[in-house]
């Protein structure tokens, strides 16, 4: 399609008559940047976007993804007019209210066509690296007959000021991302006014130094925009364009202004807007002309996507493509096998440990996973199963060396998990899931299977002390929706639990590893995967029960051995292990009530912070953790300074108990 | 002191040695980075750093951050060597062991000297441009006389490569922070092996772009990193000195590869050292002559420690500069005055508004607050009470546009308080609290008095949806060691809420405010800061007390409308403001089973997880609140959808009683 701006102006107005219109209707929301960034929208969507309305879905599309998220009345107003089902005109006119998919920011849940949720700035482009990551490596394995598609990233001065964007340039720059194209509404203008307020960097120098194809263009010349982004397409690096934009671009008083950002225009503002762009229609109404002009430009992608699915038919790997892109586990029976020769041969070893063996029976069968970890390889041990690493000389290898890089890793693991046809896990310390918590949170809100592999897990790790202890991020993190948060016990819980964080389809998990060596304690082979009930009883009673003990992760053999040491004295006591807290809680009730029978003390022992225990041991019960930081010693100490032994907890049991 | 190898090299072998030394006996920490940076420390600490053993707390000292905390070795060795009480060689021994002060990573509770407690990437170096900060604007107050320093900062690789670290270095660029020097151990490893397998970036270059002042320099050459000093110190820009450096240096077999990041050499490799480095005495001894030249740094510091004093003595601001760096704050019943007039005239307003009324009642008194925002200024209420903008050509200004940097600027606001002489407060979503969280830690472990402005702290904010609505986060704030989460209910629960986050000392604050109005509850004067208690009986049952209903922030008005209805229908509720769980459990035990008495139904109502609250009632207590993501509309809506109006909470407390 050629650069007509004849064609192009009404087609760009049209965002900017539905965006003010939708922002005012509502009277909240953010007409700026769809308005300033109209121009450059429409010619992507008409040259360069490939795409089919009728498929949202369709794995070789390119992904287009609004980092600014704020602007979301900019990606409604193009599905809209370019053909897909949904959003109605009707979604729009109810934009921002309860129920319509049109919210306030977009959500990949809500409307297909949104590839991910943005608005939390900066992650939008670092979510793209991960998409492009994906394709490359899916285009290493299927070739360019099944994948070949581009990452367009719609990105403002928000997006590039936050740290993330470091981390994710970095990463695309150093792995040559060269299918990744960030267009930049450059318009210097934030919130709190002109970016001169808080910044006087180079960006494009600093995009250049890492690695970055960098050119610029008039955001709002349709023919500039087209020249600058040709020169994108044809470098073999990650390009930034810089856009020069006016935000609010056709409102005549306010536009250039910080006004225009997050505020409706206001009545007399739109009307001076619809004079000044020539905009004569009601409403919420796009004349047909207009919207001809925009139908049609979904008709190179649809003409692609029909040559690709001749192609997808004629290919051997079609089964295979077509398994990945659903998300479906492949058959087999290796987890099995692998649990079998566990409690043929008990193994005591760290839980890390036992998820990098976990990894060994699941990696060689599972061509899914992308593995990496935030330079801890050989502390999160999650390079296992013999695979190689992912570069820029090897999109083939599934091993991802992140860097010093935890919210950047986390938000390249939703992007390739949005992007589907790989299972990506990454690790660090659990301790740096403070790092990386934007992107746990955007995980679980876009139900998405990322697998966060958090090693050392506690004060279990010993010297590093406290800046390096997890106290409140177990509880953090359960408190967190959609979330599962495993801590296996020993070296068979966390097979259990990597079997479980596999087959979640809408969820993500974080798997908190100890650093330290645990000794097995699940000894028979079980008919069922045992974790995935989040709480089951290890051990029951001898004597008459009076005490639930309730462990989890490393404290799970303390529990064992604070029973035994009752138990000798004549008091019953169970032990449950409490793997997952959410999977517990979404057992039936006649379960839960078997695990925790009323009537007896409830103890929970786990090495962080108590909060939020009580739900399962009541305000009866009793509390073994730490509700304060820990401290730098070896972890045996540590382990007795805060009394996590048999000789400091059954006291307390028995006090309780007479008490 | 001039630049002499001769008497130079000695002194840096005692660093490698102590280092080597002190792993190995702790089997544990990380001898590289003391080893190749020793050199660069032995000039720093020679010629250019102005420090006095004997007063580490001496206001106008050069500030130190070891931002690379793991080489913790590192400081305790200069610290050791350069004269301080402490560490003792005896503490140096005991590296990394229970209660030593030399813990695995650098922590300023520990050991005076320690200017920030490091370890987690970035913050250090982040922390540092706060100092930076926090000594450009009391020298703009006091002048040269009192208050005339640099900030030296040690960063590694990882933290340069960690995302905060564009935020960090784009705000002191921007602030033109000239008298902050980043000394850069550039050595190409990190734990992963070399930076290759993770970074291209220039990293020269990117800080040129950001405003910075760069050099370069053999970080084995005495002369050279002198020279690069020299130029650093000569430019008005911060700087940054590349200081090309081989990690483990000594080590002859190891040097220059990850093997001497984070694991002890090894006896063989230390004799091998020994003998690279000429350095015949035993562990941990060093010999009188080099100890004597370490002794020896310290006399410029100790000279112009005197001098200092005899300004100080001399000059009118004595007593009011020894107050701030005290952190004391000034008498005076502004407070008070102005809670009087919030009880003649009751407001009807956000909670966010109503921080902006206290610190307009705050800020003219209380000069020591500097305030900021992470680009959200309007939205967040934080610029009150007639304060200037703090730039780089009004450094006298007290408001800091940190733009979009939650990261950056909590981290800024840390280095800030340690500092000393300030208070810090600056502003976002609570929702991004996640962006900062890892900064929120350091100011709670830390203690230092920091305080946090997270405003639209619910689905009362509306239609910018889930992305933007906080739901885990109280909860997952709560769980923090000694951090202070406080969520009024009013406007005179704000003031309070102000008034209780300003008189802490060692411990931060977040004040989670509502971006929607609400009334005021609280219509007396009251005798107390009732808030302080933490949680206190706003309203006591009329009928026969059945209920206690447990309110927070913008729930506690929907509480008192439950109680009423209660008390219509004969039966007897209290109603109870929980303003801070933290403080409600420092009460005396009496009190909480006063407010909290056996027999009633507890019923918590608070916009968020439920997770946590069984703490307060019980397993047979009712939790109201919002156990998934929020959603996108207008927060009336939202309130009505998640049950939190009368109609919804009142039948289901009758249903309990009942059942």
């Amino acid at each position: 399609m050629s650069i007509d701006p004849a064609r192009l102006q009404p087609m760009a107005n049209a965002i900017r008559a539905l965006s003010m219109d939708a922002v005012q209707a509502a009277n909240s929301g953010h007409p700026g940047m769809p308005m300033g960034m109209a121009d450059v929208a429409s010619v992507l969507w008409s040259k360069y976007l490939k795409f089919d309305p009728s498929a949202p879905d369709w794995a070789d599309r390119d992904r287009f993804v609004l980092s600014a998220g704020h602007g979301s009345m900019l990606i409604y107003s193009l599905l809209y007019l370019s053909g897909y089902e949904q959003p109605t005109i009707e979604d729009i006119r109810n934009f921002r209210q309860l129920g319509s998919p049109c919210a306030g920011h977009p959500e990949n849940f809500m409307l297909p066509g949104i590839e991910c949720t943005t608005g939390p700035l900066g992650q939008g482009l670092a979510m793209g690296v991960g998409m492009a990551m994906a394709e490359r490596h899916l285009n290493a394995v299927f070739g360019d007959g099944l994948v070949d598609h581009r990452t367009w990233v719609i990105a403002g001065d928000g997006c590039l000021m936050e740290g993330i964007n470091h981390e994710a340039i970095g990463l695309a720059g150093h792995l040559k991302l060269g299918r990744m194209i960030v267009l930049w509404d450059d318009n210097d203008i934030t919130i709190d006014g002109s970016t001169e307020l808080s910044t006087s960097e180079d960006i494009r120098a600093r995009y250049m130094a890492t690695g970055w194809h960098v050119t610029s263009c008039d955001g709002h010349d349709f023919a500039d925009i087209a020249r600058a982004i040709d020169e994108a397409v044809a470098d073999h690096r990650p390009s930034l364009v810089a856009c020069k934009t006016v935000i609010g671009k056709g409102a005549p008083n306010k536009q250039g202004t910080s006004a225009t950002h997050g505020a409706p225009l206001g009545a007399d503002e739109i009307a001076a807007a619809r004079k000044e762009l020539g905009w004569d229609a009601e409403p919420f109404v796009v004349p047909d002309d207009i919207l001809a002009h925009w139908r049609a430009t979904s008709e190179r992608g649809k003409a692609a996507h029909g040559d690709w699915n001749e192609r997808l038919r004629a290919s051997g790997d079609k089964s295979e493509f077509t398994r990945r892109m659903a998300g479906e586990l492949p058959q087999g029976d290796a987890m099995k096998d692998y649990l079998a020769s566990l409690i043929a041969e008990p193994k005591n070893v760290a839980t890390r440990k036992a998820s990098e063996m976990a990894l060994g029976a699941i990696n060689p069968v599972l061509p899914d996973t992308i593995g990496g970890s935030a330079d801890l390889t050989g502390s999160n041990n999650t390079k296992a199963g013999g695979i190689e690493a992912f570069t820029a000389e090897n999109y083939g290898g599934r091993y991802v060396y992140y860097g010093i890089r935890e919210f950047g890793m986390a938000a390249a693991m939703n992007g390739m998990a949005l992007h589907g046809g790989v299972i990506p896990y990454g690790g660090t310390f659990l301790v740096f899931t403070d790092y990386a918590r934007g992107a746990i949170r955007l995980s679980a809100l876009q139900q998405v299977r990322a697998i966060y592999v958090m090693t050392h897990d506690s004060i279990g790790l010993g010297e590093d002390g406290p800046t390096h202890q997890p106290i409140e991020h177990l509880a953090s993190l359960r408190a967190m929706p959609n979330l599962l948060v495993l801590r296996p016990a020993d070296v068979v819980e966390t097979a259990e639990a990597w079997e479980i964080a596999l087959k979640q389809t809408s969820r993500p998990s974080v798997l908190a590893l100890s650093r330290q060596n645990l000794p097995q304690l699940r000894l028979e082979m079980p008919d069922e995967n045992l974790s995935a009930r989040g709480g089951y009883r290890l051990k029951s009673a001898d004597a008459a029960r009076k005490v639930v003990l309730i462990g989890t992760g490393s404290e799970l053999h303390v529990a064992l051995e604070c029973a035994e040491a009752l138990e000798q004295q004549g008091v019953g006591a169970d032990v449950v292990s409490m793997v997952s807290t959410e999977l517990f809680d979404e057992q039936p009730a006649e379960y839960r009530a078997d695990v925790f029978p009323a009537g007896c003390l409830k103890v929970s022992i786990e090495a962080g912070t108590t909060f939020g225990w009580e739900r399962y041991t009541g305000n009866d019960g009793l509390n073994i953790g730490i509700d304060r930081f820990g401290a730098s010693a070896p972890a045996e100490e540590l382990f007795a300074k805060f009394g996590f032994t048999v000789d400091a907890i059954v006291p307390k049991i028995l006090n309780k108990l007479n008490g």
